[in-house]
């Protein structure tokens, strides 16, 4: 009877029948264990949780004092930031509250507040998007099902769960079948790349976090990506690349340019100045990428949109080229022409759909690829 | 002291402050005036106005009893219909009210209810994207500013607004300067694409409207399109044929997979035959276009998926295989191969979004514009 009463309530509430039941072992992928391999490793930050006010951040307690209270806010959404276990389950479930969610009229709420599972086994080298039956309400719920169809021996895959992109994580659990297994997977040893920038970088307007530019990198390279995108706070300020300094990295970006419009040039130039000095000064050997505005798409139409990116790009350049003057080597620059925009890539005028996220991460991966294996000729 | 207080309500609504102001006139597009070519011109629809119950609607009022209830509700919603018209104004205006609005939690407003303009002049062949702001509310407003800012000798260009994909127009006015001059553009005389199926052809999840993929082909074509999309309803029935039939169309595209998973097989055949067999009786000559199944991204994880597509796609294939042999000519594949939609095109896996709509709408170009050479090449 009692079973009845939840069958007809999860109905009502379209929610999978099984998922007040029994049968899933919930976890909190934040729980400690000691002097083991965790279960759940967090990807795409770049401080120990021991240093962060919650498990889902992105910058230390630290910076609370640091920064700016607005970037503070955006540090705390989830943005980039993945959990990566192994399973055998045939069905995994996550749920969680979010705060400080905004509604947008340009963005999906899979977009602003959704997750995303990508999976990786034996079969394939690349992870596959895994589909997820999804329900917002104050707890979001979705459920990823017929997870084993392919998985003919039952062994455990390497799942990837990407974090919402544009709220802070209040509490997040993950469900499997009592009967499935669970394992930790060994975090990657190769050194992340840390992307300072804009609400582009942050994901806006990605249909879903696995489509944000930097996640579609990280699948691409294979490599961890540590997101530190502010919406409308991609300022290039000298007490966030303090921060990413801490961060022991493969590759700094800083693709700040799309906060940066009217900003003057003497400014834009002791920007750039500053934020080479730090990190050169602590990572004399690692490259730095700055990166050009993408162009706006009415800028066709509109004399001033291109004319104020032309002036601001032509900027970044110049002192770009002064730069590489200074540091004799690992200054390098991903230029407009290079991003190669489309038109109908964006939503609004800004903000790049999937369509757009997608031309920003091939260019991204080409120029990457490019320094990357220039610096291992050396 | 009035026009302060307008100003202030203006600000604190995000309003454009000169949107009551008296300095703009307001056109009500579906107003007709007795022998004179109309200054806005309706595309994207079978029929003329008289037969409509209302000017943004896309099935006669003739059907209203004649098919699905549910499905006459999906064809009061104006997708792929854009009105047209001349002017110099820089700034274009368009105020209008929806019914019948349903939030999805994988849609954003700008997809659901928003518009889209685009421009032609002389100075360039392809439309540009020109930028909108947008504030949604029980009116919706967009104010496209700036368009004149490249057209030096401030002649009439050609727009193209793009009315919304997934609600009804209670009503809708377009605004331009006092000062603006305006002018109607001659209607494409070239015959139309008719396009029936589901949600993917009505446009879900496009971000917004200009990027259905009915809409980036109309523009890669320069072809008028008739979008008889309709959400969860695109069944290949009689009642529509019958419809379709009535539109002296340039081909006629059937796009109705996605809404026949697990249909027998005996009445797929039954519905192929049946919707050749009406469209050749009227049109002998007019190229019938079937179109399979793109693939659920998921079906790289689920076997069943990837099942349920491979034999609804072998079945149109053998029936489109019979229906070649009883019409000589114009019976015509669009595969799932030729589409090669992405693993990361959809929003949740049946649903493309703008990269998704890009792919059709390639995949749509190319073999439309081979059916056009091979047609007239005869």
């Amino acid at each position: 009877m009692k079973y009845s009463w939840i069958f007809i309530l999860c109905f009502l509430l379209n929610l999978p029948s099984n998922i007040f039941s029994q049968d899933i072992r919930w976890y909190d992928p934040s729980d400690k264990i000691e002097d083991q391999i965790p279960i759940f490793n967090f990807s795409g930050q770049g401080w120990n949780h021991n240093a962060l006010e919650s498990p889902f951040q992105r910058l230390p307690l630290s910076a609370k004092k640091e920064v700016r209270n607005e970037l503070w806010k955006l540090s705390r959404f989830s943005t980039g930031i993945t959990i990566n276990f192994s399973t055998d389950a045939s069905t995994i479930y996550v749920r969680y509250k979010v705060e400080d969610y905004i509604q947008k009229p340009h963005r999906a709420a899979t977009g602003l507040s959704g997750i995303d599972l990508y999976v990786t086994n034996q079969n394939h080298e690349t992870p596959f998007w895994c589909k997820g039956k999804f329900q917002f309400g104050d707890t979001i719920v979705y459920t990823f099902g017929h997870l084993n169809s392919m998985n003919v021996e039952h062994v455990n895959s390497d799942y990837q769960l990407y974090l919402p992109m544009s709220c802070a994580i209040d509490w997040l659990e993950i469900g499997i079948p009592e009967n499935a297994t669970l394992s930790g997977i060994e975090k990657d040893i190769k050194l992340p790349i840390v992307v300072y920038g804009t609400s582009i970088v942050q994901g806006s307007a990605a249909s879903r976090p696995g489509m944000a530019w930097t996640s579609i990198l990280q699948r691409n390279l294979d490599r961890e990506i540590i997101n530190l995108g502010f919406a409308g706070n991609g300022r290039m300020e000298p007490e966030i690349i303090k921060y990413i300094a801490d961060i022991k990295a493969s590759i700094y970006v800083i693709d700040c340019l799309p906060n940066l419009i009217g900003v003057p040039n003497q400014e834009l130039a002791q920007k750039m100045e500053m934020a080479a000095k730090m990190l050169k000064k602590v990572h004399p050997k690692t490259p730095i990428l700055f990166v050009q505005h993408p162009g706006f798409p009415q800028e066709l139409v509109n004399k001033s949109s291109l004319e104020k990116v032309k002036s601001i790009n032509d900027l970044l350049e110049i002192n770009y080229l002064s730069l590489r003057k200074i540091y004799s080597e690992g200054i390098y620059l991903l230029s407009k022409n290079e991003i190669d925009m489309c038109m109908d890539c964006t939503v609004e005028g800004t903000h790049p759909t999937d369509l757009g996220m997608n031309i920003y991460a091939e260019a991204y991966s080409r120029k990457i690829r490019e320094i990357f294996d220039f610096n291992q000729k050396d």
